[in-house]
């Protein structure tokens, strides 16, 4: 009865692809120099933390955990509609941005179909037009700003499915006014859906989102409690949409996926309003720091509509590479472009005094070795 | 500038999907009455509640959730292969089990792929493999358990790419002895892999697990934290394999998917093995407490190795559901198995004794009334 297994056949679509993580985690970075960071302020994340009202809110829900999660994610739904001034079949929450993007492209992609996005754009966007067989076609930054014409352009000329566009941008922190994305979406060639990236949305100055137009499905707008909602490790993001498109979502999502304690802690963040305008100040004046540790250095530090500051250190990307390394070494842990032109910069996420007063004394070290080596 | 918008064009796979959720959540049901469940037994969840150590755990965790998780889930995984005698490359964890069949089926499964699995087994299972085109085959139950040398000869006669195998067995509570089991692995045909749910694993008897080979390639060993362990809303499930089937898991999981204070609390409830041990005790008493309001009222328990009790109602499947909408009626939340046979019965889980008290309550009106009906 007994014979030699084999193990798996893989599907066509997986069985080439790399079995790789797209970003290398903060914690394992410490575990392979067996020591902490001193400041972590590389992963966007709000080091500010949560609403208290949310930290205390997820502490009660914690003991309730052996209920399985509202698979409709009812109330936060809810809550997100009446805030945003639509109806919650205009809403679905996913298991952070990451996992909608995920089903966004899983939803419109087959093997070859076309995906457009911007060369040096967020790399798990990238990850999933892989892992679905998508063909990516990226369009180069213009200056330091993702370029809603050419996205058009060669969305139109390649018959893409899907455009990613990130308003603010990450990596480069940049972003674009109101009037030029609503000419982008009303240009989003027929067949097409527009992923609009809004992950920085508190962070962005006003002027910076076009009005929400459920009515349009060629377009999703992604929100998430991960940047300046301080709930990264949460997990919980939600998209805007037209009501056929959300409902779509309903046909491959992990339905029971969303923690019970993040839905809890994201809607009693949703309520602390009052929290996230004290944050959001707290960010505004981190950026202005670092913008300064940047200037006392000789650096340019990029304006900035999201929750981190984009230096350029004026050289090429193998100088970057150097600062960062340096300042990597000496526990600052901080991350950068992945592609030319744009990598010849750093970035950092906003920090507390004490994380800022680590990377103002880290960095004219980190210079001066990256510029011995 | 201005187009009509069109919306999306859907992927081959996707495009004729039903928009569904494989479960009804009691809160959706609770929503739809007005009113809440007296008792919520009917989705296998611990009402016991996580262990206290790891409740506390969490709420230390949350304030602390704005940093997002360790995409290695490295602490859990490294605490679960000392707990299981076997290295970390052998466990991947993931957003419950759920996930986990997710990305088994999407690794594995071209369209028309055949997956075998038995006829009124795990709903979300069925709902990936449709998600995914595979072909579903399904072998019926041999009597009230699955029956492995079906499955094997399925597998072998259609070409299977997946077995899905559950071991105890949800919905009827039934387990096959780990010599069977063995049997069951030992025949799994070339370029097959066996999805064994171990998800009440917790609660089985002694002598109802094979020993773990993480040699074996054949071979997907899945575990929860959400049955005894009571942390069903967290989402935390692992799968425990041969390293290169593990690793194929990095290639499309959602890297930072599992969350941070859901980590923390999977590793405190580890680790408090004594509640764990207390739990199952109460599991026990709490399924002799069904078993004998079951036999109060003319019907037979049938023989439980998880945290319900599958209850015959002793006619066919029409009855059966409406025994089920009595209980519902009466504020007892129940589910039942989908299909004929085995839907002549109702499933409860285990609960306290106040919860069981309304069921005790309950039970001989609904039978009356369904007689009726």
């Amino acid at each position: 009865m007994s014979q030699s297994p084999t193990g798996p056949r893989y599907s066509a679509l997986t069985v080439d692809l790399p079995a790789t993580v797209p970003f290398v985690g903060p914690e394992t970075q410490e575990r392979a120099r067996g020591r902490k960071f001193r400041a972590r302020i590389g992963a966007n994340e709000s080091v500010f933390g949560p609403s208290p009202k949310a930290a205390a809110a997820m502490a009660v829900a914690a003991p309730l955990g052996w209920m399985y999660c509202d698979p409709e994610n009812h109330d936060l739904k809810v809550a997100l509609a009446a805030f945003h001034g639509v109806g919650a079949e205009n809403i679905v929450v996913g298991e952070g941005i990451d996992a909608l993007l995920g089903y966004s492209v899983r939803l419109t992609v087959d093997p070859g179909s076309v995906v457009v996005t911007s060369l040096g754009a967020y790399p798990t966007f990238n990850f999933h037009v892989a892992g679905f067989g998508g063909r990516l076609v990226r369009v180069p930054y213009d200056g330091d700003r993702e370029d809603p014409a050419a996205l058009l352009e060669a969305a139109r000329r390649e018959d893409a499915r899907l455009i990613y566009f990130a308003n603010p941008d990450n990596p480069m922190g940049s972003w674009w006014p109101d009037a030029d994305v609503a000419r982008l979406i009303a240009g989003v060639p027929a067949g097409a859906l527009l992923l609009l990236d809004e992950a920085y949305s508190d962070t962005a100055p006003a002027g910076t989102l076009p009005p929400l137009d459920v009515t349009n499905p060629a377009v999703l707008r992604l929100r998430t409690f991960s940047k300046a909602y301080g709930l990264a490790g949460l997990r919980v993001g939600y998209a805007i949409g037209e009501a056929g498109v959300v409902r779509s979502f309903d046909k491959i999502r992990n339905h029971f996926g969303v923690n019970r304690v993040a839905q809890v802690g994201a809607l009693a963040a949703l309520a602390d309003q009052a929290y996230l305008v004290e944050t959001v100040g707290r960010i505004a004046e981190a950026r202005r720091r670092i913008a300064g540790i940047a200037a006392d250095n000789g650096l340019a530090a990029l304006p900035s509509a999201t929750n981190f500051v984009t230096i350029d250190c004026g050289r090429d990307g193998a100088y970057a590479k150097r600062v960062l390394g340096e300042l990597v070494a000496r526990d600052v842990f901080v991350r950068m472009p992945g592609v030319a032109p744009l990598d010849r910069c750093i970035r950092v996420s906003a920090g507390r005094a004490d994380d800022l007063a680590v990377l103002a004394e880290a960095l004219p070290q980190a210079l001066a070795a990256a510029a011995r080596g």
